[in-house]
């Protein structure tokens, strides 16, 4: 399988992109704006995987070129620029696609974070709303730690919610999910019920900024 | 230390009673809008209790007769019923006590489950602007299946997460957390949070209708 990462130079995608090379045999696209950004992440990704004797490549595009190659587009970019991201690739995928969304509206104020949902209801519905027409959404990944999952020497015991209409594409992320070593994905229904699986991540930097030793928390449903 | 349970009775209320009469020395106040009520399910749970081998005197008041006994109050009310619950009280509790608040306010429709907080914000916040001025607030035991806790076979390994502005009253919220076997208070900041906090109740409920086995879920933060 091909997973572009849009938005991959940044924490989430760095982090997703060196767990699926290490972990799993899928093609990794790192996709940017910038293509030559792109490329250069995409070698950084390349020695860091070497460093754990993992000899992989990883591969650098601008968004349009990473999504039209790709079986599943994962939007790793900030809630802000979910709706311009799918707009630039929208001619490059396809109902046989999966379009994955991890993105959370959060602000932040004196008290910690909370939860800002755009008017769709959840940056999950936004995606679905701006996707073209039959192009299946999943939301997924929205409650792990960029810093911890990007950090290979750390094992995981994590879990991660799934969202989705559709359950194939849903079927899809699951596994790519659980293909992670050390990561179990769960269902929370159907994209109705994203805004409950979004707010769970300004939850987590809130628990982690409270609690001694909580940096990078993340959650197992028990 | 003195715990009255308003709406003791209830499901939440029951859990706690049962753990807290369990696993502490705290006297345990089971209290209802109806006395009579209130004396009933408090001998119901000393035969429960009895039954596991505890020998323990809970007793049942109205709210306010418990209210007025209790060094920390707990509002195990639906959400709907804490504006009347704490009028009901409100010159029974002073700001000696403790104020506790697990309720949340959800709606469910097709999808699942969602968050629907009262216009203050929170439910926490709802307690904090209604309780008499001065009485210190804390939001804790959203996040706990009442059947899981009411059973007491069940060895638990959970988290709970308090909320509050006065550090004292946090810190014996914490305390009497804790002091239930295989529960871990940690902290998500103060009542402005409480929205992202009350929010996961929810989730839990849609993971646990979406995912076979999770009956009763909850969660820890790792």
């Amino acid at each position: 399988m091909r997973i572009a990462l849009l938005g991959g130079t940044g924490d989430i995608g760095q982090a997703l992109a060196l767990r699926w090379a290490r972990d799993t045999d899928h093609e990794i696209l790192v996709g940017s704006r910038d293509p030559e950004r792109a490329r250069g992440k995409a070698e950084e990704y390349e020695t860091e995987l070497d460093s754990v004797g993992v000899e992989r490549t990883v591969k650098g595009f601008g968004n349009e070129m990473a999504a039209d190659r790709a079986d599943v587009v994962v939007l790793a970019v900030p809630a802000y620029h979910v709706r311009d991201t799918i707009e630039s690739v929208a001619d490059r995928i396809t109902d046989a696609d999966v379009l994955v969304t991890p993105a959370v509206g959060m602000k932040r104020d004196d008290d910690g974070f909370h939860y800002k949902p755009p008017k769709a209801g959840s940056v999950t519905e936004l995606v679905a709303d701006t996707a073209p027409d039959g192009v299946p959404v999943v939301g997924a990944f929205h409650n792990l730690s960029a810093d911890r999952l990007a950090n290979l020497d750390v094992e995981l015991d994590l879990d991660t919610l799934v969202v989705g209409d559709n359950d194939d594409a849903v079927d899809i992320v699951v596994t790519l999910a659980e293909q992670i070593e050390g990561l179990r994905a769960l269902s929370a229904g159907g994209i109705a019920n994203a805004a409950e699986v979004e707010g769970l991540t300004p939850l987590l930097i809130n628990i982690a900024m409270e609690n001694e030793g909580m940096h990078d928390v993340g959650v197992k449903f028990e």
